[in-house]
């Protein structure tokens, strides 16, 4: 896929991850970031809270369950992904569109935290992954992600400490 | 700071962050993160990697403590920051630039891991960290970060599960 | 203003801007960007376009005037700015929310087309500027950009040819 | 390409773009890009600024001809591209890196100036261009870019005025 509309938000999960499998079997995640600017008020001395972007994302296959096992609300994102528009009807029948974002890559931030990270089992199962809510759904993936779970963290072997970075 | 250049950068550690303090007393972590971009190969019918790019990183304060703890050699992050141009000789005396990243936020990937996140403390203290590799340095900070690091997330609570999202 | 949400969306305009002004004299121009996204298809062997996304955008002021004299429908641009989320009723009075670009850079894209650049009178005043659609709106700006227009590109002749790029 | 580092860049062009011809006879056109940060210094109560970022950039085929017959020294523009880096041996015979932007997409910005566009013709030729510094170069391009000129800006006609946005 070439031009699309590539963003990084970085904000607070509203809630818990919901998530739910396709009718395929495919795991999808779903939450929202919530991103609050800040302004610096120069009257006032301080800094203060602009108005909030709340961006509704998703994310599939094992990768869903990784964030599902792994974030939690109130918990600070970066992530990366494209924003898609989908169209829908609204209970009144109106055609509406939304836009949200394909996360293609997210990590919890380590700003104010820090994270204990373990590498995903190359077999894609994550039997031991909490799976909270799971229900069914009907929607199919927008996209299959390029890249395939199988290769971890590609190759780390390969950076020695005798790079000279 | 208004009109810098700001990236987010996907790539693996190609070894883990260094730790050390400045004659202030300050924390600064540095690594290096290397992003392998990919092609498909349409004859070939595969996917084959690109040229790497080697980006050196440094990120300030409790901050750094809590990278050095976090992340290590090899693990795949998603980071966002500003570009940065730092003039210095080489050993012959020529002046040289080298582009580095400020990091403003950082995480380790859930694409193919896991993380157990926990808050930091808010007292910044952050004692409990392991401190690898502590030196003396003598570099200042580029910046002081805009944000400061008491509001650990900030106000999860404030986002209710309804929220319409 | 930090912490805000950033993207860069290259698409195409799908009408000419409409200019206006608020109760308060100040130039607003609005307009939708169409970004278009293209697969390629291997079975087919061949892009073809996916879905776009349609991005309704606000530039202000005298670079309102700039953007209004300039680009046209079908144009392509590209366009940097920040994520808004705006609240508003609809017909049937429930509370909806949309999505919005913020405009702080927009120019015609050379990829397909060449541009003649004219440097704006420091004045501000643009009087030579063409008004289309000129109405007087009631919405106020959700910022008032930080940079002024005054110093229209910075020092030019501050760069000589001297410099080792 | 996947898993490109893609940035986009605010700034003034250091000197007119050079635009040259490998010796496939593929047109490229270099130039360097300087973003300049400011700060609000609170003390005195207004904007600095800050270190320049020197980027430097390259742009392919009818693209390059383009952006040499339209932007010129001192110019604010605004890209988007890759980044990359290029290994070299220094007069010393030093290995060294340099990165730079593959241009994806660039244009004038408006925020200080207007722009009279031209779509160019389709035939790819440019021929009434200018072409200022002419020279062989041996360098390969870093890669073909994915889309065709052929195309122009795609279809404006399909964006009609009945769109809803």
């Amino acid at each position: 896929m070439a031009g699309e509309t590539v963003i990084t938000v970085v904000g607070n999960l509203t809630a818990d991850p919901e998530l739910r499998y396709t009718q395929n079997g495919l795991q999808v995640a779903n939450f929202t970031i919530a991103s609050t600017p800040r302004t610096f008020d120069r009257q006032a001395g301080e800094w203060k809270d602009g108005e909030a972007l709340f961006l509704r994302a998703s994310v599939w296959r094992d990768f869903a369950e990784h964030v599902a096992g792994s974030l939690t609300k109130g918990m600070r994102v970066v992530a990366q992904g494209r924003l898609r528009q989908r169209s829908y009807q609204d209970r009144e029948g109106n055609n509406r569109t939304a836009i949200e974002l394909e996360v293609d890559e997210i990590g919890p931030s380590l700003r104010y935290a820090t994270a204990q990270v373990t590498r995903a089992a190359s077999s894609g199962g994550g039997g031991g992954q909490s799976r909270p809510q799971q229900q069914q759904v009907s929607e199919e993936p927008w996209s299959t992600p390029g890249s395939s779970s199988a290769d971890a963290w590609s190759t780390p072997g390969s950076f020695g400490d005798d790079t000279p970075f």
